[in-house]
């Protein structure tokens, strides 16, 4: 299968044409950027520093999308729109990852997902999307004798906080309780906090260093915890579950899905 | 209820006469101990710190299985064995948390399962047990292309090495994998051992202080890894999981069960 | 050594007896609670559950001091004094691990401290005290391309948030750094906080179940962290700490010391 | 400065070729490879994805040791002795990352260090030469109460176990307690092993994934635990310590030296 990759000089642009790079049943369709980014007219290959792949970085849209099967964007709200026009138009599915959608650039999306397969997942690690899963199924389980707690550790860069990921598995947690998330989480505490209200969740950020991205969730009980832990080594986590979300959503009919489809995560519990 | 404690004066006995003293839909009706044993005639109350419990340490069992409805028997085989002789005939469910039978006791377990309701299980820990069933689903769920490792931490004074809830970890974790842990555990490393070879299952023991025990069991893949640990604090943590399972055996019918029932963990997934 | 032990049948003082009872160079000498506590009378052995010890709680100061030769306290601030007043008449080295005094009070101890060696410390634990001269060291060595964090765990019920100890790691690492906590602390982060300051420390506080206490603190740098993590087990951690502060001050000249100097952490670095 | 960057196309090399990239002080004056490696004739900043740099690839050694300062040499004995001979000759310091010295081979370079400053070391982290200088003072503060286990988890593909890193820790805390790691380093537990023996150090191996080198020690005495963790992100982390080590050794006599002087971590305990 050739693939179109949205965003390639990006930094998850990169780390999707480096991993696509090792495997063996896809290949390299085209790599679009943005027009008047610096690396249109580029080779794919010397961008990654891998020697010549004999495909260069386009800003030809129209042109790109005809020249594989399945797009993946990682981009900007606007850029993505842009390229699923064309994507819709050509009946090619697509695999986003960019975040930031407002509701009626979702609704469109949800819109075009009636003519294409998509694959919408603003995290798309295959071990974050089971940690998904296996924390509705603990909390549920373990009901309010345990209390959860969150902690979420990521580079000295990132802006914003807690981290989507963390306030999604918050959100997947408060759910499998029953309360909605806005209700329960706590994000701060400091001084005379008295004792721990049942039922809340703890949401904590931890920002430092080069961290990629580290997410724990604890659950504290009578005479024990359980503690579970994800964490990204590299962008090569994120792009390798991009490139499984190609392979899956080339064979479904039009639909709006997520990670948890594609790693078939929804229907066992 | 009422319940009958055996071995209450060991390390579990009193960790259980601890817990049940505080929980309020729970009585104690006798509590037993061997013949000879020092603690026979002192109150149980005196026994954990708390003052008069006016339930004095009986070794006469068969009083004792007469004074409440349900047995929690925490010794060893030999003595299990005469307690749940007793418990059949007076039709009274037992909670057994004795470990180390042979083959020929467990027969016997399974043949008085057919007339009363018998759970028994090794490790009582909720926690432990909600593992166990998310372990195999995590191993189902990544396959082969993340190493599993198992890492376990004990207390200086144990004498088995890896604890057997890490074999049970490695065994749960072994099938959902359809590779018997015989050949694929792996339990130790030294020298030059070549690239980890795909499909082996690692265990690790750890031992110092007092630690009443750490399972950790890591999913390594490409650019991340899952961690799921599960710290007992205290013996508590048993206590309390053999109090849910005498509330619990006592409303089935005969069987032979074991916590992964008392949790309802088994058909879920 | 014969130990006047004061708040004795508090959750401390019960741990000191404890540890006390077995340990083979020290001794009860008396067991001190305030006048009215229901325990006043009791016998020490039996408040802990290992029998007679033949010593009884007693509300009276004057002859409990006599009772021994170095004084062991957790309590409150008025009471501590009150005890203090006499071990200074009697001339009696004490160790005091009670907190929240204010700071004409502090200087009341200061001033005992001309006559007896008294010990005062808010955490007494080994593993604690050890940390903050690591700690410090790392500060220093690594300097500000490290970012530092702070996370710390404690049971649900612990009502002042972040916990005294890592207030104190704070303080620490902080003037290791020649800024003053008040200025680079920060306790919480939600929204869009941007890039990370140079120079911040992070505490972030985690609360559930019967967590004793877990402090972790976070290096993090270019390509690396280093993690040091302080477990308590059980309150024999700081009891233990408490026995040996009082083996150590009974050989002081008067002076007001804390565990830096009990463990001679003080002079090396 | 300018320095002469040997092995420059393999993993470190080029590792070190971009940390370099992002030095304001530093430069690069030369790239060096093997005779009839592949990439010899690229331009350095090709090779590392980062457009040109203007420095091609080069076996030429006598050549490019005088383009530059300092040395820095990831290769093998053999290579590097020879790199070693023209930097003397020539009275360039140099950095050796190389393993694997015989005991003659490490002869050579001692000799060679009566000439010019040379700084040898395994591991380049400046994490993990701090965590040296704090394990040996937390193991010698804490004694033999507090049982010693260390942990270490890195890819799959490493072929040798326990890590240079964790025997060299092993080695620093057996030297602590005054011990050979010989005798009291324990890298296997299976069966009945019974109670722990005091004073053993604990070396346990993990393996998988792509985890580029986790350390942790772990100190466990009577109600607590001290956790000490080394996490390498990126090999970017010891491409640092190379520069660190690039930057000192020119300021330095002639001698031979390690990370720990380079951090200036040895003499202050």
């Amino acid at each position: 299968m050739k693939l179109i990759i949205s965003g390639a000089a990006g930094r998850m642009g990169r780390a999707i044409l480096d991993s696509l790079y090792h495997e063996e049943d896809l290949e390299l369709g085209a790599a679009l950027e943005k027009k008047g980014h610096p690396a249109v007219g580029r080779d794919a290959g010397e961008l990654i520093g891998v020697g010549k792949w004999k495909v260069s970085l386009t800003d030809q849209i129209k042109k790109a999308i005809q020249a594989g099967e399945t797009v993946i964007d990682f981009t900007s709200p606007q850029n993505t729109l842009a390229i699923l026009q064309e994507a819709m138009s050509k009946g090619k599915p697509m695999v986003i990852g960019t975040t930031g959608f407002l509701s009626d650039e979702e609704k469109k999306i949800a819109k075009a997902a009636e003519k294409i397969a998509i694959v919408l997942s603003p995290n798309m690690s295959v071990g974050v999307n089971l940690l998904f899963k296996l924390l509705a199924e603990a909390a549920e389980a373990l009901g309010e004798a345990y209390d959860i707690e969150i902690v979420e550790m990521h580079h000295r860069q990132k802006r914003d906080a807690p981290s989507g990921t963390a306030l999604r598995m918050g959100d997947v947690l408060a759910r499998a309780r029953k309360s909605p998330l806005s209700q329960v989480g706590r994000f701060s505490r400091q001084g005379n906090i008295g004792p721990r209200p049942s039922g809340e969740i703890g949401i904590q950020t931890l920002r430092g260093g080069d961290v990629v991205g580290d997410h724990t969730v604890i659950f504290a009980g009578p005479g024990e915890r359980i503690e579970m832990t994800h964490r990204a080594h590299s962008r090569n986590n994120f792009a390798r579950g991009a490139l499984l979300a190609a392979r899956w959503v080339v064979q479904q009919p039009p639909g709006l899905y997520d990670m948890m489809d594609v790693l078939n995560l929804k229907n066992r519990s």
